[in-house]
């Protein structure tokens, strides 16, 4: 236990839309999205309340804590997700959807905050990482807290739902490890990165988007096109992710840049940054990778090293390929503003300022 | 990560049948219990396979950390009572109640690996705890993995097992966290110390055996029999840890002696003796309870304290009382051997040497 609580965060307002679609919607687009607005904000506000509601507990300090935590979470871009999936698929009310939405960005939080304790993070989306703001025995706890409450939510659901989610779960922390055995290894390749993001990042939403469509009840080609969707867009996010590490604006997004090339993760920009480096620059770039405790100096010149390759364009065309192919996979959903709609948040998982 | 990892476990052979009941029963009751020995032997094998089975990983390094969690996860008393419950309640083969047992044992061994993290906790069931073993990162994903396999196990359950077994995880981790307010304070008393045990040890095996009792086919009576059954012996089991802790051997034990001590968690034990100490020897124990790293002698000043005190009888006297209630709410469970079986463990939890 750390001293004296800190200040209960602000609720959050905001919401994450305009930003993530904002920069790829023309005129016409943007007046769709504006009758399509108010609908989704009130999806994702009626979510937070499931949210809220469920983490109650008859303990003040731990439901402070849980609350902190989702607080801090990020940009629910999953219940945005869901629930436009599930209105696409014809749906008037995201009311049958609303705790697996919370179930899942529970899963998803409980992540990210025994991530912040096993990294020692001192920053999460501005605010003081759960471990900096409630210690590390009370982090570890409340993560607990989190998957507990969320596989509560999921026993509302079929068989299929729930072993659905739990498989997903069980890619997830598969997803930790196998990252963490290539920590400062740059040989280990792109197919292990996708391995590893496949599992860490794409599983949850895949699965997420599957339960969605049979809960709609989709015919099993459209559940699977769902999943199809939910992983490829997964995949961009993430590879949008890890150029926003080195290129993004920390204000933005947050937290401070580099913390991939600190911790020696090697992402997608990395490794092909590497792999087009000469020799002398690609000894350089490894042997200053690979070391445990990086100045600001030796992040600087590993940006520059990778700033004087096309790894960058190259992974950014990478990551729309990617948001391309979720949007393949929409082929067979019915046509109209929600599935547009799906098909600009893949556009936007791939080009988000954050 | 740390180096290289350690040799794998041997696999656990040993039953802790006699031990737990050994000192109870007299010369006809072990008669008895040799028949009931190979039954029950064979239901924690079974048992044991399931739980093998289900913790495989396309990744040996996170099947071999949570294969080593689970061997050094103690006395597998959960499963045997599940078991003795089940057969008690006429079922003649413990195949349906398999995948429920390994849940629950996955369930307390994750928290036991995750209290093993918080606690900087060196050994385990006399192995090197999991953060000594497999470092803290690790260790950490390890039981969020368990967690996580345990709820697909739960999920080939009906409803209401699924969610009484997600209540009983909530209490537990609500245990842990009222357990911490409590740290090195020994002015909140007998109900506080009652209200931890009740969620951080007896919710987890009331669920379980309600659970039990309800694949069984039981009347509603007798499940809420089989849960104040369970929640009783619970209770009775904390005491003991707690006398244990003090008294017991610490090679039997597998743990150093005085842990509860060291950590300032109070116990029935410290509080009882707290209570009956003078004055002077009063302020002398909450000093020494309050030090925030105690030297051996000021553990074994404080131990001499509580000797010098009736406190250690009353608690044993207590936690007999408990297995008293615990065999009270058999009462409507149908005669026979294993519903005496039943309240041997009942008598052995109070009673047990480690």
């Amino acid at each position: 236990m750390t001293g004296p609580a800190p200040a209960p965060p602000s609720a959050p307002t905001e919401h994450p839309l305009e930003a993530i679609v904002g920069r790829t919607i023309d005129r016409e687009g943007a007046r769709e999205l504006s009758s399509l607005l108010p609908v989704l904000v009130q999806d994702l506000t009626d979510i937070d309340w499931r949210l809220q509601e469920v983490l109650g507990s008859k303990y003040s300090q731990l439901t402070e804590a849980a609350r902190y935590a989702c607080s801090t979470g990020g940009k629910r871009i999953r219940p945005l997700l869901m629930a436009a999936t599930f209105r696409a698929l014809g749906q008037e009310s995201t009311a049958p959807i609303r705790s697996l939405c919370a179930a899942s960005q529970l899963i998803h939080t409980a992540t990210l905050v025994h991530d912040d304790v096993i990294d020692h993070a001192g920053t999460r989306r501005g605010q003081p990482s759960m471990p900096r703001a409630f210690g590390m025995p009370l982090s570890i706890v409340t993560g607990d807290y989190l998957f507990v409450r969320a596989f509560q939510l999921a026993a509302e659901y079929s068989r299929s739902v729930i072993l659905r989610s739990a498989e997903a779960c069980a890619d997830l922390v598969e997803g930790e490890v196998l990252q963490d055995t290539a920590q400062f290894d740059l040989s280990r390749g792109r197919e292990h990165y996708f391995r590893v993001i496949e599992r860490k990042t794409a599983a949850l939403i895949a699965s997420a988007l599957g339960s969605v469509a049979e809960i709609a009840g989709a015919t099993p080609a459209i559940i699977e096109d769902a999943i199809a969707y939910g992983r490829s867009l997964g995949i961009a996010f993430q590879i949008r992710d890890d150029l926003l590490d080195i290129h993004g604006d920390p204000d933005l997004l947050g937290k401070p840049l580099y913390s991939d090339l600190r911790e020696g993760n090697p992402t997608l920009l990395t490794l092909e940054a590497y792999r087009h480096l000469g020799g002398r620059h690609q000894a350089e770039f490894e042997r200053l990778f690979q070391m445990r405790r990086k100045r600001t100096r030796h992040l600087l010149r590993l940006k520059e090293l990778i700033d004087s390759t096309d790894a960058a364009a190259e992974v950014a065309a990478e990551a729309r390929r990617w948001s391309d192919r979720a949007i393949d996979s929409l082929g067979r959903f019915p046509g109209g503003m929600y599935r547009t709609f799906l098909e600009w948040l893949a556009r936007g998982a791939a080009d988000r300022p954050y």
